[in-house]
């Protein structure tokens, strides 16, 4: 048989890409006048069955950019209400206000009848922002080359199923808790790329805001698992091409509360995002 | 005549517990299964005008408060819509989860027809948290005692309205903006206290966290207002009597945005607050 002749490549998608595709629905919801766009959790961004904070937050502000007719989230605020395991999810979207410069839009990722997480973000064109006044305090962290760095890997027997499709790179002494260690520092610094490749636009700055392991991790405290209460992320420039350079840290842990802020910087060293998450202290 | 007997004597309420006044209305909002509340943005907590950002998350986030069920809000998010002259609003308020510790809750302040903010916060009881494991890197800006400090004052030909009900008095030195002056660092450390001698509470946190002049000001940046984005407040512990010890910092000005960190600390030396803002360098 001969083969039919096609005119277009048969070609892969990017993984995240995948994992954040939705189509949008109409008329599907009747308890709204929101925009409806359907997808689901996808298998193999969890920790142990449960989907990443960041990819439910990435794969929601996928429905509501959509929704808000501009090309990248600005700041998005996300609260976590049930965990995620795989399965067709909804994301349901609200038009706040469409500004002339930002839209402000809810949203809600629903899966199997639960929510879980509601959403609330701002939307605009970062491209388009002149460069005006700047002004910085503080620059990336100081890593060595991505290859002299240390994979991330499974730690305390735990392999999580995201850590395939992420390429995390440690900076060496950071990876301590990887090694039954600790650095004593509430710190974790290193390279993120996406393993097959994909580039990092500012969507996934929503993912990679969440992707590294907490770092109180490389603490004496007795903690596996740091549930997310809130996350959230201020994109705050278009990545360049290449790895972001990520530095996260805990500074204050107190009445079984702990906050985790990061900073992600592109490959031209720019502030990219900033996010700060508020955790409980699993007792 | 005969005054007539009273049984309760006359109190004036503080000028915060006035401003935040709600009283719980049902029914008056068909396009709204959620909890409404009416009230009013009240004259005198504006800067030209308009109400300040952190008066108006907490006059929301008192509503929210008493839709939730819970004493204490744990971390709220308000995005700003639109400058909020004194007059009439309304709360609308609507639980999105009732959890066993926290209720998640959504929050609309409306005034004039007119959306001002819209909130989305945690709400739970700080009180009655477990210790548990504290490490702390990081303590309270050092100041010396509120006498010695100087009274926040009119700046750049502008005298807020809203500090006539607050007493907020600056490390000296970090003044230097009210008297024409830079100290050249994006960083104002000082006391906060209510003008009345209100006791400073969780909800009223929210308020202190956008109640300082912007850091920029101490900085040679063409900027007399800075318009706030979004507003993230997580309340980390309830305030101990006495004054609160306040950090507020800008690090990264990029691209016509700023971020604006706070830090709020009790009188004991203990983090009751952090707060980080989004905001525009005004070009």
């Amino acid at each position: 048989m001969v083969p039919p002749i096609t005119s277009e490549p048969v070609t892969t998608p990017f993984e995240f890409d995948a994992a954040t595709d939705l189509t949008r629905v109409t008329g599907v919801d009747d308890r709204s006048s929101g925009t409806v766009h359907a997808g689901a959790v996808h298998d193999g961004w969890d920790i142990m069955g449960n989907a990443n904070g960041g990819y439910l937050m990435a794969l929601a502000a996928a429905g509501m950019r959509d929704t808000s007719g501009r090309p990248d989230p600005v700041t998005v605020t996300a609260h976590y209400l049930a965990p995620g395991p795989p399965g067709p999810a909804t994301v349901h979207s609200d038009v706040v206000k469409q500004g002339k410069r930002f839209a402000t839009v809810t949203g809600s990722l629903r899966s199997a009848e639960r929510e879980l997480i509601r959403v609330m973000g701002v939307f605009g064109d970062l491209a388009s922002t002149a460069d005006g006044w700047t002004r910085m305090d503080g620059a990336p962290p100081d890593l060595p080359p991505v290859e002299e760095c240390v994979v991330r890997s499974a730690s305390q027997g735990v392999a999580p199923a995201i850590m395939d499709r992420l390429d995390i790179r440690l900076r060496p002494g950071d990876d301590a808790f990887q090694r039954g260690a600790k650095t004593g520092s509430a710190s974790i610094t290193g390279w993120f790329s996406f393993a097959d490749g994909r580039p990092i636009d500012t969507l996934s700055l929503l993912l990679v805001a969440d992707a590294f392991p907490p770092p109180v991790f490389n603490i004496d405290i007795p903690a596996g698992w740091v549930p997310t209460i809130e996350l959230t992320v201020h994109v705050r420039a278009v990545p360049a091409p290449g790895p972001v350079a990520c530095r996260f840290a805990t500074r204050f842990i107190q009445g079984g509360y702990l906050e985790e802020d990061g900073e992600i910087w592109d490959s031209t060293g720019r502030l990219v995002a900033m996010s700060r998450q508020l955790a409980l202290v699993p007792l």
